[in-house]
């Protein structure tokens, strides 16, 4: 009998963690600073690698939030960006996020090329990015081949992209992580 | 509360479906077979979109399947490749099939650009590709941006790239999804 079913499960400090915040975060830095939180705080509970994300809905209302869940998943799809779409999607009760509305992923670093090649699919109309894809390469990580003018490309089918949201902020992350010793793949 | 666990279910007809059918594919062909099979049936059960995909082990043998189910799951990420990754990993126990084996992913059509980006974090050694990409946008089917020469891009990383398997067996599955109406996405 082979395999047919996943759970993909948040990690349970994450319900603590979001309980003092805002539901709202109106400000496109106080939205990168919850993914950045995020992306700290998963390293501290040693739940997987240095990235956070969140969408948020029309008026900033916060839909759903990821953390990078690879090494504890053993499922390489769970980036923070893909935990945090389909959590949107689920709690949305759809595969199209335009279909009821203009909803914002914010990540703390740029997207790899899986994460990338995802958004579209995903229907949500504005990306926002902090650490440069260069700065998660720097400290070793593998963000794979993306077409050159990615952000160019996101903008024709009308998903506004954002990028160094916060950089130095996002970058001092990964290389906390790295600095201590965390696995990078 | 925000949404914290997502499960994917493989539909009830696969287990039927799979069955009858030989535990070990010598063949490259015959692995091909099975993904489109998987396609076709996909659509007649009505349960998504028509793509399948399976990964196979060192000798042959099936490890997990996968069929589109975007539609039916309301999360846009479960494209067949990723469904099928994805299973192959929670049966192996861990995100680098690498490290355990030459594993083969055999997808009914080129892969998306999620799906693209996703095959080299999953650690497989093989992809073997029946449509062409042309094939899916020729019925409408958006594949997204994918860099330039990604099989040679994907051969550079160790992953031995075969395409157009069975090609016209593969795009008849996706002509007769169009011609019977079938939602495009």
């Amino acid at each position: 009998m082979l395999k047919n079913r996943i759970t993909l499960q948040i990690p349970d400090w994450v319900a603590g963690f979001l309980d003092p915040r805002p539901a709202v975060h109106p400000s496109t830095e106080e939205r990168m600073r919850l993914a950045i939180a995020l992306a700290g705080q998963n390293i501290r509970e040693q739940t997987g690698g240095p990235f956070g994300a969140a969408v948020f809905g029309p008026a900033g209302d916060l839909v759903s939030v990821g953390v990078n869940l690879v090494l504890s998943s053993g499922l390489s799809v769970w980036h923070a960006e893909m935990v945090a779409l389909s959590l949107a999607q689920e709690a949305q009760g759809t595969h199209d996020l335009s279909s009821i509305g203009a909803f914002e992923l914010v990540s703390s670093c740029e997207p790899c090329a899986m994460c990338l090649g995802a958004i579209p699919w995903t229907g949500i109309r504005s990306l926002v990015c902090g650490a440069r894809d260069a700065d998660a390469r720097a400290v070793g990580f593998d963000e794979g081949a993306k077409p050159a003018g990615w952000p160019t490309a996101l903008q024709a089918r009308g998903i506004r992209v954002l990028t160094g949201i916060l950089a130095s902020e996002s970058r001092l992350v990964l290389e906390d992580y790295a600095r201590s010793g965390g696995v990078i793949y």
